[in-house]
């Protein structure tokens, strides 16, 4: 490190505390006007650069993390953060939640609100087109940051996601070995790392087994049971009559389930649909669904021991971890049966 | 008020900001201890008795409001914390969520965070047994209290949450007018209001209607899928064949449809199952569940406008608002048929 003064130098020059210095650099209103603007003169005179990188050597800790994803209400993500909260009880630290919808600001927002908060670090699924420069913003704040779910090109920081290439090639292949030919791709979105993923992964098993891919056996989008619900009469009006859906999570899977019951099918027997996270509800969905477990747990678990490994000193360095995803085969799959 | 002495007061005095008073006299790490001990030792010296209600001639908010319910995760809970984070938004208020999961002790450490953080406000779904005194100390702290979904004996705050016994007798009374004569009653806790209420409003309306209500028809406990799911074979062996269940909540009765079809029979044909909330998934669940719409986005509205109005001045007073639940009939209901 460069950075050679402290914030522990300005604190015992001026008698305040590293604490009052840190807000007092970043504008926070909580330090009073004339305290702050003798903390930055002060910094100036000595040549300090702002660079909260140092604040590691603050001796104490706020005990608060920042936790974003685009939805907390949606149970993938529940149950990551589920995981993530029971790492950080543990430590006794409290997460603060915020959802940014996929929007840009609300993420920011959210990150400016923690390092205001003096937060220790923060674990983030980022919104859709988060660009390394926000992530490094945080951490040249002295907010480590640590990314679920998705990966953010160029951004040095740890990342802890399912391999969605091969999770899907499972679930691919398994419509494959029941004999299914026509199989559709129901759901995602080419503008995240885990939508280009998983259409890969999917259309790889498919030239693999020398199956022919039809670019209109791929409905994009659906991400909720809504969404899926509402794209079963779209998959059942395909003219080539694809067998089987693999659908891009356990949520667009049950929708469409119910979609495909609602037209008078029954799923599982006329159409063969996989789901993808083997959520607690995916095992008794009517029928039992077959899906792809993706290790929500493990991925909360590993990023909160993480995030809390760099925060007690440890020498963390950026690596993206893989968790291998396994496949679950229910009622919800079973030979094709023309229509 | 008896309180003459302001923060402010303090605040002039030593030439501090009227944060750092605040923070200073909650002990907050934030402050050094060199200035929390002049701030403190000049508040005994001119006689301030540290109340925070005081607070509110605080010119400066934080702009953090607490919420904590028992589990975010619940549909039910995020759907009035989607309606809550819609209303703060509006205002710049940026929310910090929090599970207790019914625990008193994580209540209190999350009120304790608020606190430390100088938030403006909590939103809280009390967790079970929570004494009126935990939301007094709040109080006296000067952070506002309103509750959602549940109300607290004897705690002099606003609350907002369904009528809970009129919506369940729409449920039960639904069943009656099908010619149903042995309903039971699946999932809910005599430990919350709720629990109570709902429970008081099904036996209410058995008894005007005339019927009899065994005991073993009350199968008490289920409030997730999984344990809806768990109780139908329990359900379906009732020695008296009840041909009807009025569930706890839509997720008790979609766990147990699955049930139902998993036994090999049909709910809403074999069997009528009610639900309660009306989530979003209610209407596209096979079959479609007849249910009690809960008001989830009125309430936190509400709940979100009277703590903003609190915060903005505005002379509130403990008052309990009881959103009239409304019935919608879909297909999981029909006449009763005899097993």
């Amino acid at each position: 490190m460069a950075q050679k003064i402290k914030l522990s130098t300005i604190a015992d020059a001026l008698k305040v505390s590293t604490a009052t210095v840190s807000l007092a650099l970043r504008d926070s209103p909580l330090v009073a006007d004339q305290t702050r603007e003798k903390i930055k003169e002060h910094a100036r005179a000595i040549g300090y650069i702002y660079n909260r990188r140092a604040a590691s050597l603050r001796t104490s800790r706020s005990g608060i993390v920042g936790v974003v994803v685009h939805d907390i209400m949606n149970p993938f993500f529940a149950e990551i953060l589920r995981a993530i909260e029971g790492e950080l009880d543990r430590s006794g630290q409290t997460f603060i939640l915020s959802n940014h919808y996929d929007q840009l600001d609300k993420q920011r927002t959210f990150i400016e609100t923690v390092l205001q908060l003096g937060g220790d670090g923060v674990i983030m699924s980022p919104a859709i087109g988060t660009p390394a420069e926000d992530i490094r913003m945080a951490e040249d704040n002295g907010l480590p940051v640590v990314l679920i779910a998705r990966s953010v090109k160029d951004a040095n920081v740890p990342v802890f996601r399912g391999d969605d290439s091969y999770g899907i090639s499972l679930a691919t292949n398994h419509l494959i070995s029941l004999g299914h030919t026509r199989i559709a791709m129901v759901g995602g979105t080419d503008q995240t790392s885990t939508g280009r993923d998983r259409y890969e992964g999917y259309l790889l098993a498919m030239q693999k087994a020398g199956l022919e891919v039809k670019p209109e056996w791929r409905i994009p989008g659906p991400r909720t049971k809504q969404a899926g619900f509402d794209a079963a009469p779209q998959f059942l009006a395909l003219k080539d009559h694809p067998t089987a859906a693999v659908c891009w999570n356990d949520l667009a899977a049950i929708g469409m389930m119910n979609g495909i019951a609602r037209a008078g099918l029954l799923p599982g027997v006329d159409i063969s649909v996989t789901g993808y996270d083997d959520l607690e509800e995916a095992a008794i969905a009517t029928p039992a669904l077959t899906t792809v477990w993706n290790g929500q747990r493990e991925v909360g678990q590993r990023a909160a021991r993480a995030l809390l490994d760099q925060l007690n000193g440890a020498d963390t360095h950026a690596r993206q971890e893989l968790i291998k995803p396994e496949l679950r085969i229910r009622q919800s799959t079973s030979k094709p049966k023309e229509r």
